[in-house]
């Protein structure tokens, strides 16, 4: 290996396989050269992860890595969006993690089939050794369809798509060292719902998030952006696979707070007229709270506001 | 200020005025969303800067930022591309870090007019203090038409457009503490090339590469693109303004070295068939070699072979 370029063409170049059809111009110019077909609209996404922030500074680097992919995917699951390309900058305190992350990259690449269509490589200053990614990805949606924070109506029905705490639930057991715990997969692998985004789109839901920060966190970006009050009911979010999952091994209180502030959970969080209930209920959807007039997110546990503490993960709290 | 995003949108929402008419969703949702008018393709690249790798620690963070956004933009440039968007991973080790950064990307956005798309915005580590930026830029360029490495021709002339080696000098002056130097605004402030690029587009140039690693390492990326030899003239090269700017501070091997493998540059080097000498003589570009058959980049002086020590900037060598 002679030199950086080199080696950034070993390490992604000769790996990945998927090449997406708009591509013009690929990896290996100044800027990659895309197509996009009349009727659609460009979505684009950009997330960082770092080690010790995003993943534990003794968790494997191929695993961060596609994390990291598929994190950034989930944002375009939340659009709709159809994922086609990502862009990569990565950093790495040496060859041998660089060499790491890309196996989870190209991975995560492969199995969701976008192209890895750029990147720059760099290595960290060697006073500080750090490992990271910034991945941005872009996808494809039909012209005005994107679904947004902003489109949630007063008297619309609050649904969720996903698991709820299992994420957070995994972490913890991973600091606790429980390295075969029950729920660490669910840390250590993100599935991006770009499928059931896709579904959603094709419902004309026009309102929808990730849930990355937890979810009340995110409830409250909705309620934010759509100026309305967002009121969940526990009994319901009691009713979740993931509330029975995460009772066997934790008490109450315990799984309260990994369901509604854990984070990283990419679950999707949208909402819906009343008229299309029917329907999502086939779907394998869960119906979870309303669209109020007011402002901020509530819980309601027999019919009374629940207290709740935490307000979800904040890097600046 | 309560929490990262309050933090993030008084950093950036509040400063940015820059609009991109093409888009129908900006910064603040999971994704931003984007028309590309028929006729046109998306151009896209992303490029990294360290702190302590890409500019020196005690260099100003707001400049630093600044020549970030200007060297990702400069991509676009050399892909003759009309710049529209940009979306920002930035790393900080504290708030104070983060808003002097800030204050760099807003000016560099507006003076080009570039809209800040999105982001996401993360503090390091406590355990390693850090600040980079990574940049993914976007920008529109008609159907079929970018600037591209692989394109040069047996028989081209190539040409300079832009200086070389003061940015490399200004570095040098720095380290030196020579903070006034006469070189260090040009290392302090990178000029993305743009209009030039969108000249040479409208001349028809088909192959072009700005100039980041240096001329001979940017130089011998076309070659092995193109398959073909690039021969660089060294009496050429000394008539360049550049040469005579640095022959004032330092000796003719130094100054050398600087125009040949300084790097920073972000020139644009390209090729043209000869018969288009006479209309970019009038535009203020340089003829400085000739492409020819065979591999590498060699550089004539008195017609002989020239001995080159230094093969530019490389991380990883």
């Amino acid at each position: 290996m002679n030199n950086e370029f080199d080696f950034i063409h070993q390490l992604f170049q000769s790996k990945t396989s998927v090449k997406h059809p708009l591509t013009q111009l690929g990896n290996g110019d100044d800027a990659s050269v895309h197509a996009i077909p009349a009727g659609f609209e460009l979505v684009v996404s950009t997330d960082t992860a770092i080690e010790g922030v995003h993943w534990p500074e003794d968790f494997p680097l191929d695993l961060a890595a596609g994390r990291a992919v598929n994190a950034a995917l989930s944002d375009l699951a939340a659009m709709g969006a159809k994922a086609s390309w990502v862009w990569l900058a990565i950093t790495g305190a040496n060859k041998e993690a660089l060499q790491a992350m890309s196996l989870g990259i190209v991975s995560a690449c492969e199995k969701h089939q976008v192209e890895l269509a750029g990147g720059d490589t760099t290595r960290s200053p060697a006073k500080h050794p750090i490992n990271s990614l910034s991945l941005t990805v872009g996808g494809l949606i039909p012209e005005g369809k994107s679904m947004c924070r902003n489109q949630a109506k007063i008297g619309d029905d609050v649904w969720l798509a996903g698991n709820l705490g299992l994420s957070a639930a995994g972490l913890k057991q991973w600091f606790a060292k429980q390295r075969n715990g029950t729920f660490v997969s669910h840390f250590s692998h993100i599935e991006p719902l770009l499928d059931i985004g896709s579904f959603l789109l094709a419902q004309d839901i026009q309102c929808c998030i990730d849930i990355s920060d937890g979810l009340l966190q995110d409830a409250s970006h909705i309620a934010k952006a759509s100026k309305l009050h967002i009121n969940f009911c526990w009994e319901a979010l009691q009713k979740l696979p993931s509330f029975a999952k995460l009772s066997v091994d934790f008490n109450e209180d315990v799984v309260q707070a990994l369901m509604l502030t854990g984070g990283e959970d990419y679950a999707l969080l949208f909402t819906a007229p009343a008229d299309k209930r029917e329907h999502l209920e086939q779907a394998d959807l869960h119906l979870i709270g309303v669209c109020q007039q007011g402002a901020g997110v509530s819980i309601n546990q027999a019919g009374q506001a629940m207290p709740v503490k935490k307000q979800g993960f904040d890097h600046f709290a």
